[in-house]
């Protein structure tokens, strides 16, 4: 078993760096804050007995050798970014669990025949740079590491002008490792665990996405002098999408979700209106045709509706990724040590995109997740309990073992 | 008859100062911008032998002497700031047309019976400072001189410590000065006078308005893991309010306008549904009751809507001008400056707010509008011809000495 006290104080050691507003954390990717969250990893890391390794992408490798020095590393791992206003578990407990993982093994003296690999994947959020995973999905090689550099964020700064700004460009490759298993621990972000009173997720399945970028062009103009036949609003454009959204969504009920989350008019002044709406929709379904559906019957409507107002409209993807099965061997390592610990379980389907979803691709991959409180996550007042917290850990390590043997 | 030409050249000097990002302005009240702008105006006003003084919210009078030491003086002016992507006429057409008018009196070597006073109000947009016509409004004696001096930006700055910062706050009282009339001349903002190929707009009346500040709290939450029916999205809120807003405006056809433009939600991230949403709703009307009427529909209907949502609602006024009617007499002179001059004029209603409407409620004034391209001000690309501006000019010259005496 781990040491869940243990793990409860780097969790609220890391959750000191980069504080929110209320609570929860704002350690954006590339801030000076996922900087210093870095190093304090970093620093854990080494204290542990690992070699930290860093890539083109940032994303950071901590390396406890096995006796075969011929295994594959069985990796384990997330993310330290979280949302600007964001929890202090999303992405943290699947990284520092990884940790308390190794650091169990150094107190029970034990040495695995495969190497063990901590990971703290770059970017996974996607708040700051557009797509979400970024690092794992350059690593899987979904994207092209050139464009994942190039990544602009809202003020116009290019990713790996960030990522050099606060001194974590590393020179590795990024990607071409070779995997035997990765495992990330997670919390649900969503109500099923808790509503049940079920300790520990399977994770069999993850959804798909679409994030479509839609920007209305109108015509600024005066509120109170222009007649109401004579506007090209863009924000009522906006408004209507957003409604058509939702409709989308509740449309293809059950196993499907839809909302607008990023929205901006310009110029955004009270008496004028709008002459340009960019926001971003984001539809997910574990099935890849309702998933395409949703984004197809969006791509309709919505030029309707701008052309109905007299709008401009264009619809750029700016994220995506395919629904995931994960691997059935590691899924039965993860029920098999839920079982052995005397742990509740139920399979589940990640609700939200994870790293583990693209390294799912390139090696044989599994999640486990923790119940949260209310479902709540992306919230600075997400929370779970230390008992969830160490239980999730206690399964890693029981399926790590059990993947990288004794 | 004015000069036209070096009208033009100041418009364009002007222009020169806080320049926008497609050919306009952004030279927002109390930015360097306004700072500049406002020199420029002193140089030009002493270079014409006029005495400048400042009162305590930032607002330059600049004064001419009358041959008469007792009479009031004749004021004409307007405002120099503008709307973030603003015009180069909105407002400056007002204030250096005034100033031409004491610059052809200067080449006349004419003196007026009355002095006469060239005015630039502060923060007429109410774009980063609301309400708009903040300055005129406590000269009127609606709004109170400490609530205006500490009104705050977006972020958090207060107006006193801006007006401050550019050097502008003078030591003058603000208001309690006499004033004979008020001239106050401004492009229409608006289509029909180019539409009819009309010279000169008689102002007789303007729209009242309401600014609703709207405020919805629902819960951040995770776009992917939230199932449907757990979501508080106070995004959704806003589209439908929105949505409610534009239908409020249509109902109350004609002589009614409404939109939303300024649009913010919280925490503006693709992958969280959105936690908190403020938008500000602008509702106009020359009919005070209609006005009134649409403001009470949308306090009935937008605490509906956000009930259905589940989400928390508050509306506040965060600005209101009643509808007003311009001094007979003075209207009178426009008519008959326009009529010697033998430009084309009709009667019209001011669509958005000015200065002059604050001031009618304490001195009689009323307002001389010229055509403006496509009606379209509040953009970048308002546009208007230099013979447009001469003829406005012309006529505010003709009406002020009929109300100044010779
Ligand atoms: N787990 C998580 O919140 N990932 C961010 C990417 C997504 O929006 O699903
Ligand atoms: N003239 C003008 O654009 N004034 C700003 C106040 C308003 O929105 O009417």
């Amino acid at each position: 078993r781990t040491n869940g006290g243990r793990l409860w104080d780097s969790l609220m050691e890391m959750a000191q760096v980069g504080p929110g507003i209320a609570g929860g954390n704002n350690r954006q990717a590339l801030t000076d804050a996922d900087g210093e969250g870095r190093a304090l990893f970093r620093h854990w890391c080494e204290a542990a007995g690992m070699t930290v390794s860093v890539d083109r992408l940032g994303t950071m490798f901590a390396r406890r050798e096995g006796t075969d020095p011929d295994a594959a590393p069985v990796w384990m791992g997330s993310h330290l970014d979280t949302q600007p206003t964001g929890g202090k578990f999303d992405g943290v407990l699947g990284v520092l669990g990884a940790l308390e993982v190794v650091r169990t093994l150094n107190d029970l003296d034990l040495q695995t025949r495969h190497p063990l690999v901590v990971v703290n994947w770059t970017n996974e959020e996607g708040t700051r740079f557009a797509p979400a995973m970024l690092a794992s999905g350059v690593h899987a090689g979904v994207h092209d590491l050139d464009w994942a550099l190039g990544r602009t964020d809202a003020e116009g700064k290019r990713f790996g002008d960030e990522l050099a700004r606060i001194g974590w460009a590393g020179d590795e490759p990024v990607g071409g490792r070779s995997i035997h298993a990765l495992f990330e621990l997670h919390i649900e972000q969503g109500p099923i665990l808790e509503a049940e009173g079920v300790e520990i997720g399977v994770v069999t399945h993850g959804q798909g996405l679409w994030w479509l970028q839609v920007t209305l062009t109108g015509k600024e103009a005066h509120t109170g002098s222009t007649p109401m036949n004579m506007r090209v609003n863009a924000g009522l454009g906006m408004a209507r999408i957003i409604e058509a959204v939702h409709r989308i969504a509740m449309d293809s009920q059950p196993d499907a979700v839809g909302a607008v989350g990023q929205a901006n008019v310009w110029p955004n002044s009270r008496n004028v209106i709008p002459g340009r709406a960019v926001f971003t929709v984001d539809f997910r379904s574990p099935d890849r045709a309702k998933l395409d559906a949703m984004r197809a019957r969006l791509e309709a409507e919505a030029p309707a509706i701008a052309a109905d107002l007299g709008l401009g409209i264009e619809i750029e993807p700016v994220g995506h990724f395919d629904p995931v099965t994960f691997d059935p061997g590691l899924v039965e390592k993860v029920r098999g040590a839920a079982d052995r610990l005397g742990l509740s379980h139920r399979d589940i389907v990640s609700g939200a995109g994870h790293d583990a979803c693209w390294i799912n691709r390139v090696a044989p991959t599994v999640m486990i997740m923790c119940p949260c409180v209310d479902g709540l996550s992306h919230n600075e007042a997400e929370e779970i309990t230390e008992a969830w917290a160490r239980n999730g850990t206690d399964v890693l390590l029981h399926a790590v073992l059990d993947a990288a043997g004794v």
